[in-house]
């Protein structure tokens, strides 16, 4: 039966009550997450594939996000996250918060922030002092500008760091747009992610601003131009309901152009979306 | 080359300076990580498969097991525990100390406490006063008496909880004994745990005192009427050295009829042994 009803709350019930798998109107439940503010977003440094830790207030607001997901009545089968540990513990603190230590959590370097190339441990404010406001924000807002790459000899190449040691050389990345995020996360989500949602899991992804930006954009099938002025705010869990083609279904209290639903408080919301925006202002 | 060496020190080195994998001589480093105490070991109640969270020091525990596993130089590539989270919070904390939140974490049923059958719930000393201590001692301390078993309408039964649903329900105990543990544990050490080993990846197990005990039979040949005194405590790494048929190498260091080496103060570990071995006995 379709579920269009705004406040998800079947996904608490024990599997018999749910709706059968692989109808014709079948409808899935998919919940992203953006890690709690780091210690370099406190910073205002440029983090990519940094592997920076959660700070105090990210850490709050990942048991915040866990909190909500509790209140929500939701619950997951499976979780995907990068290999970067603000999102990691990020989803750690929300499967404490669930009870759900115990189920399957899938890494993937294709969750990864978007790799910020030579900019990654610079601070924002002095970068665009530097480069100049304007080619700041293009390197942060354009669809396919890639920032500076990371040189031959920086000991933050991902070559150098053994977590990436399974990947191709050849697709890691020394800088990326978002238009590269979304190309090497797009297969994972292909291969892995859908084939469980389609398996009736219900799936939490917790990730990072552009891998989730790249996410919503082929969900929502969001334009180019439009898709970098998205701000999804850290440690709210957004919840997505698809259909059988994985394609959105409308909800009440969906913001812009996304489908999805942010779980609390719609002004705290905005508030947080805000924020996000301003952060890289030169003051 | 053989690797004798009381204190493990090469784990931490990069990839080309370890061991070469796969000759007769080759040395492989494992170690276990019983779970730090949960509020049900404070409260002194059998616990088994009852998914009681940690202590406030069982917390600490797992953070100082964290800080001793940074400060032995060790590292891993890979780390298997229960679906229970008691075991799983004790490994991400320590995860988390090592900066090793990114490793894949496949958790198993199999690695569970022994199922503390009737048991499950009640104080250990009001049990002892109601059973009798001598019959309590036989349930806690005999390789082969189970307790008593959970009954047909007990909301414990582990076909009631969905962590469980894929596994066959014929395997799914109401009760078991130290023996039974060891059987349902030792299939999963052969068919995962030991080919990861054998690929040359290092292992992090975080476990319960008694499938940590299985394992220890199994690796030390420990006898049945031996290995029900064999208390690990909770929350010291245990490093085992092992050879390329799987069996321990002795190491300076080593205690009782285990051949691994507790990371961390002697003295501190022998008063945690003792503290275990006292917590049943009536008052």
């Amino acid at each position: 039966m379709a579920d269009t009803h705004p406040k998800p709350t079947l996904e608490g019930e024990p599997d018999s009550k749910r709706a059968k798998i692989g109808g014709e109107d079948q409808t899935y439940t998919l919940v992203l997450l953006r890690h709690g503010e780091s210690e370099w977003n406190l910073a205002n440094r440029f983090t990519g594939w940094v592997d920076v830790p959660l700070s105090e207030t990210g850490e709050a607001e990942a048991r915040a996000a866990g909190a909500m997901l509790v209140d929500s009545g939701l619950t997951f089968d499976v979780a995907y996250t990068s290999v970067l540990r603000r999102a990691i513990t990020t989803l750690w603190r929300s499967l404490e918060a669930l009870d759900l230590c115990w189920i399957p959590v899938h890494h993937s370097w294709r969750l990864n922030e978007r790799h910020y190339g030579a900019l990654q441990g610079l601070n924002k404010i002095e970068t665009a002092e530097k480069h100049g406001a304007d080619q700041v924000h293009i390197w942060r807002r354009s669809y396919d500008v890639p920032p500076p790459p990371l040189a031959d000899d920086s000991p933050m190449l991902p070559a150098n760091d053994r977590r990436y040691a399974d990947v191709d050389p050849a697709d890691l990345p020394r800088s990326e747009c978002l238009k590269d995020t979304a190309e090497r996360f797009l297969p994972y989500w292909e291969s892995d992610i859908v084939p469980a949602i389609k398996s009736g899991k219900r799936v939490l992804v917790a990730a990072h601003g552009n891998s989730l930006r790249a996410l919503v954009k082929h969900l929502d099938d969001i334009a180019e131009d439009v898709i970098p002025g998205v701000n999804i705010p850290t440690g709210v869990p957004l919840v997505y309901k698809l259909d059988a083609n994985m394609r959105p279904i409308a909800q009440e209290g969906s913001v812009g152009p996304l489908s999805g639903v942010y779980l609390g408080d719609a002004a705290a919301v905005a508030a947080k979306v805000e924020a996000t925006k301003n952060q890289s202002k030169a003051k």
